[in-house]
């Protein structure tokens, strides 16, 4: 709602529609997963020509968005992404919208969605956005630490297995010119090791060479970061910290090194 | 999910994650509301200068990004808007997303928010946008017509409460120089015959002769259109008709006119 | 609760687990139908001897239960029953507990349970009851009239499936002497003229003149009855009517005559 | 379901009403409590003329049926009952019904329901039941043994209290001849010391020297227990362990001694 108005509605004959409002709180004390997914992105990034199999721009742009969304909410403690979606960690104490599932979904979606077209023009400079993204969420409880843990490291090793699925499937594409259904006949069935074999010996790509982001996906937290809070008279800054949301590119599948060095943010 | 990526995700061992994901389909043969309401509006408002108590500038914005909603989601019968909010019918017999209540939520939330920046510098010309509009959703599910419709009355009357006492409350401030306090103080216990009555003696307003934007908020329906669809050899235009979504102005409480008018919309 | 109790529970430090109930109001002006259905009745009804394919004893104990159920639940107004499950439609206005559904569908359940044990020595004699007769309950929303409809029809097209396939059954195990294999083979991919005249050529039976509670299923609705309210100093009986639970045995499917004559049920 | 009933309900006209049939899947990893409230059990309780505050009879029958229910489904694991309430803690592990809210719910319901009936002569003897006994029931998810165990400890601390109010309650009228309305007043606002000393100092009750069933409630647990399982051929008996549900009246609040000995109950 916005401006003086009164939140009274006396019109009681009609307020009756308000028990049609069911309630939808999410379980106490469960960490929430909000993940967010583009809708129809195989036709927005033909659209806007997305270079195959990934497009830094448009991964940085979903990172930024991501970032945005940590600033705007300090419950999320940790978001990973990958490809078109994103997933953010609410503390299992996180007490935001009374945790009612709709209304928290959907701001986090809405602060998403709105960044994705605020930040464009920061990674796509002057190629016009032709089409409106939008993105689709929902949330998902976990009650404890390790099934928590056990969802990150099913998205990431998901994003392993696309990245080399999708670096195979461009290649024969773009550089060995067959076409889609060649090239998805001729990866069908084939293991890890035969795809970095097929990457290797036809295209001289190396596997493990390739950009972290591309093969870890997104990792987003918050660290403590100096800052110049203000100048004394003298002119000496005045240096304090804050905590803000830096992207990293690593693994969390393991415990070490991220977990052990970040304990705190399961706790 | 974007480009060629296989959905297998043949990793067995986390992906038992997956059944913590419940099932929120909304019942099948409701009429689906989607209400979506703008998130610390108050502020945002303040921040970029809207007139008060009607910036109609951003009144036309919210009217544009339903108008996106409609053209987007053909379930979309019927859409109703006021100040920072608007809702969204979606016919009983909708399929969208599988009637997932959070999919439904967030993909009209994200549709709505992106192209509140998108659409922004056309109704605010230069003025920057500066912090990210975002709005929550939520479904409510009305099982018949009559309780459906009594919902739109009850967002229309609450239009006109509204208006009126915004329109006196901000007459009080800007015209006759109250405070905040002071305006609200005058205005408790003031039925609509009142305030009226204080319009019109005080500031020379006649409440009927304002905008009916500001009065009756906004209406969004489908109308048959016709376009040009292409011109034959000789240079003859084939003129075809097309439905798409108009604003419109106009009571949604009394059955005459709009409702007899347009008695498909329910049907 | 029982007795003199005082609901304060004033312990505040730990009332926080209550916060974990979340709710479960079921949408309102919806028809309520909740659905009871025997758990392992195989088993019991082997146990107990039940004659096949159908135990009068057994059906008519069923509908005893179901009977206490609407004289305990005015918002039931109609009742379904067949073999060991009953249905019972609470009215859309019903405002019973709340209309939260695990209260409502439990106290139901509940009700049939205890009156199944309670009424058996009724229906059963000296055969005494050798294990626990258990129910499980669920609750399913119909928006109209017309998906209410159809749901009953549903329960009796499959009481009328269920019968015809069951006496067929039975009669070729029991007087043709063919093992419950060989019976399922012979009637596999049989339409309902075939049974029928299975039945007639092999057996004798008329299947349309086998006892209207066998193929059509119990239902209840209340009727007006006479009852001799008091009597006056000089002994004449005054006599008021009631509203009681009957049962029938008739078609709900189509619209004559049951409908026609209970046009009120459902309004 | 009972009997030879083929389940293929072959109509599929009308089988779209089990659409309207809504999952309601409780969360995965989280303990499953069930708790059973009497109805209208004040009205009960008079009308068989149960003792206040306490009948051993009606409460050694909650605890026969409890311990029935414990028989019937091997994922409770612990069952806390005070007064007509009863609270059954299914392992969170559990898959019973596929966590199906409603048929879990009903289920335990039902089979506490039907042995109330089945066992109240071995409690009551001669005395009828003159109504129906009915309970309703709920599920609630508690995501670690933390927020479990304080769900017990806030039942027993329930037990504690309502057990003394209703003690010096009952005292005032049946002994002290008060009202009720009189006794009412007398112990309002007074504390746990205050109670102790007026059932002390007017009559003669040391509070903690009465039963112990009566003061903490009934915990039902499994124990290993012997039993003869065959004799050999030369007449020595074969003895086996197997668990049973047995009753306990003792603290659960305290982690010594109930928790550390049973420390297997919630693993």
């Amino acid at each position: 709602p916005a401006g003086a108005r009164p939140r009274r509605m006396a019109n009681s004959k009609y307020e009756y529609v308000k028990d049609f409002e069911l309630d939808d709180t999410l379980l106490p004390n469960c960490w929430i997963v909000v993940r967010i997914d583009g809708k129809g992105f195989t036709r927005f990034s033909e659209l806007h020509k997305f270079e195959k199999p990934n497009d830094k721009r448009a991964l940085d742009l979903m990172d930024a968005c991501a970032k945005e969304v940590l600033n705007e909410f300090p419950d999320v403690r940790i978001a990973f992404g990958e490809s078109d979606e994103y997933s953010f960690v609410l503390h299992k104490s996180a007490k935001l919208y009374g945790r009612r599932s709709s209304k928290i979904v959907s701001i986090l979606v809405s602060c998403f969605s709105a960044n994705y077209v605020r930040q464009w023009s920061n990674f796509f400079g002057n190629q016009p956005l032709s089409s409106t993204p939008m993105f689709d969420g929902r949330a998902i409880l976990y009650p404890d630490v390790k099934t928590l843990r056990d969802y990150l490291t099913w998205r990431q090793v998901d994003t392993h297995i696309n990245n080399q699925y999708n670096t195979c499937f461009w290649a024969l594409v773009h550089q060995a010119g067959l076409s889609n259904a060649e090239a998805q006949a001729t990866l069908k069935g084939t293991d890890t090791g035969a795809k970095n074999e097929l990457l290797f010996s036809q295209f001289g790509i190396n596997y493990t060479h390739l950009p972290e982001q591309f093969k870890k996906g997104s990792v987003i937290i918050r660290r403590h970061q100096e800052f110049v809070a203000k100048h004394q008279d003298d002119g000496t800054a005045v240096v304090r910290t804050r905590r803000v949301p830096v992207v990293m590119y690593c693994d969390i599948i393991k415990e070490q090194p991220f977990w052990s060095e970040n304990a705190d943010l399961l706790s």
